[in-house]
């Protein structure tokens, strides 16, 4: 451990206060798996170049307010200690806040509502973290999919909330050989989306960014990242999805979550996992056109919860 | 235990058709958590009230006959002694034959469809009751739901039922400070019906009687209740939803629930669980919307799937 | 054991090729509970006969390269040896290349999907296999409902998929009085293909091949099966659903395999085991339609999802 992560840790050894922030930090590590204070900040770098580019800093603000909440509510109603520490708590609230706030566009109402999702997401973790520990089967980003779902419905009739807390995710099919060439720069421009779409942002320095945090905690973690996000855009591609679509970097957020998780985290980086990952971040590609277009209707969009069917459903018990 | 309760659970210890009336009254009594045959007994009169004042007799004769049914299949396939005679497998029962003849009218179809539906109920619990019991995550109204939701969406397509076997539950929008003053006898009616529509109506009379049911039960409870219903009519007005909806009460059926669920069911009362009730409750109106906003299209109602989702979501083990 | 039998088991134990044409020849008998080679080889008779007779071969070749796909996946990834040998990986594999193949048409496109749906069931088998062990509690179908499902919604976005990727499953009511008078060859047809549509072909041969196969496993089985077509049949007349769905089997399919789950796998045959199978396949058939009305606006067929969920509901722990 190099000098300063050794002096990080013996400040928040003797304190409380930086201890919470400690866990915040791991909490943003914990969106890609990383329980690295160091990975947390990198992404909160990302996050904040990305949001003061497109000029939406409330986005940011949103996401580090639910964040706080979420690991102060884990910490007010006693969850596992170890858990809290490494950030457990936290990840779904950041990413609710960043979702709510995207949506629902800046003002109070708009962050009062993000702090009210981050404790939820808190308390929605505490009962399938204690339940499921039997299996060690995670509970993924489930309390964040529902909790933004749940109220972007409910916000449809609301008069309280603006009109426009509907997504629209059209899965527009288009002939590839014709309209859509893919050039190198598209590809590119694809990748690195989906990497910087799991913080809400269609940024190259963000992305960048996001790499660099999270080869701070694990240079795999990095490799799968890249290798997801590639595997995203030639899918999509040999697919005949639109292609404005793919170089956003919309649908490329679950399946780079997808390949991090099954690369790195489920199991020990090696050929066969690699192969395995590669072919869940495909899956993860086919199962977030299928949330597409069965929630265009009801006007929500699919977050990361193509991630979690597909984690699900390719989930091997260690024995 | 006073004088009247003792002779009657001696005359249950002596007579098998007793215990069987006794399991039943409980059943009623356990759609709001109470393992009491005068509250089941106070219950009932509020239902039998309601349908007369609203002259719709049938709704209680088809919530009864699927009582029974529940019961009675209960005790044919042999479930836990224990649970039976606690009214455990009772209350989806009930509910189900309420909601299954106000929705197909009178008739003996429907009365037949309510006791189908109370057959299946008590056959739903059986698996989780067994299944769940390492967890102790109680099933809520599960079977009630489904077994609702699919039997009005199957007769969507079956001639044999009327058309109108379809509800609409459209959250208009509206302008709270416009079109919404909400008087203050508004919002003690609308208070009142959130109680009473657990039992499908919308009448005070019967909402006293449920109160008066939860006391002899337990007086937190029906502090509980209360509680609920005023901040399921509070939030509401709050987030701007039609004001008719309100005072129905159809929208603060669920968050009662949740309110006597977390207040006195799950943990014992007090000022941190007050607390964590209202937040319950708080959740459980905008998950009701929903699931209203998301089940529209199909012309299915909530029932009560909001309480069960929000009581899944913020449930904590015990330790 | 016949002389064949035995002479089929030396065989088999002396070659690992034969021991996985056995494990994928049980993994078609599997389809309908049989874990015998003979069931499997006539289930495939049934198949091909049928395919062939509405000349739709691809149908079957689709279905079997999805078998081997599931079962060389299950072999790869070291599934339980037990569970592997008798089928359990396979049966959802070939139900999922029947019916991609049969929605997508022929082609190598087609071909592909079906071997990566067969390889994605497999995957979902092996979580579900171990994780529910402790209740034993069959996964039944879900990774070919999930699966199917899945793919179908994606490809309405594909542009590299035919536009015909939608089914249709409007359940149309009818007056069963005046126009559906149910003659008795409506009536025989329909339960012979309610049986023969578990292998997505109305034709009656096939349904003559699939009762052999089922006797050759357990006499019982094809008697429950039969029960379960005849109660499919009378169940949808009496709600008066549109005759062609009726006589087409579609919508047998799912009470066949809920009377032979119920009436013999479940549990052991008996008259109080056979009711509950009879009550099992009546639920089943409103299950359907339920999902006949829930699903048609996503373009999607309920597949066998209605006896997952009845089966799930009715399901009883062993003590």
């Amino acid at each position: 451990m190099p000098w300063t992560a050794t002096r990080w840790s013996d400040l928040c050894a003797s304190s409380s206060s930086l201890r919470f922030v400690d866990a915040n930090l791991r909490g943003v590590g914990q969106v890609l798996f990383q329980d690295h204070p160091l990975s947390g900040a990198l992404f909160l770098a990302a996050l904040a170049w990305g949001t003061v580019a497109a000029d939406v800093p409330h986005v940011a603000i949103g996401g580090v307010t639910a964040l706080v909440a979420a690991t102060a509510t884990a910490r007010v109603l006693r969850a596992d200690a170890t858990l809290l520490a490494t950030g457990r708590y936290g990840y779904n609230g950041i990413l609710t806040g960043l979702a709510l706030s995207y949506y629902l566009g800046p003002g109070l109402p708009s962050l009062t509502c993000s702090a009210f999702g981050g404790v939820l997401t808190a308390i929605a973790m505490l009962g399938p973290a204690d339940a499921a520990r039997p299996w060690s089967v995670p509970a993924h980003t489930y309390p964040f999919v529902l909790t933004v779902w749940i109220m972007m419905l409910a916000a449809q009739g609301f008069d309280a909330f603006p009109d426009g807390l509907r997504s629209t995710n059209d899965a527009v099919a288009l002939d590839p050989a014709i309209s859509n060439p893919m050039q190198v720069g598209d590809f590119l421009l694809g990748a690195f989306h989906s990497v910087s779409q799991i913080f809400f942002k269609s940024d190259a320095v963000s992305a960048l960014l996001i790499l660099a945090g999270l080869a701070v905690g694990s240079l795999a973690a990095a490799a799968f990242a890249a290798v997801g996000a590639v595997v995203a855009i030639l899918a999509a591609h040999a697919f005949g999805v639109e292609s404005e679509l793919i170089t956003d970097g919309v649908q490329g957020f679950s399946p780079v979550l997808a390949a991090v998780a099954f690369g790195t985290v489920f199991h020990r980086p090696s050929v066969g996992v690699a192969a395995y990952a590669v072919l869940a971040a495909l899956f993860t590609v086919v199962v977030h056109w299928a949330f597409a277009i069965a929630l265009a209707p009801l006007g929500l969009p699919p977050l990361s919860a193509p991630f979690d069917l597909a984690a699900w459903m390719m989930f091997r018990l260690r024995r």
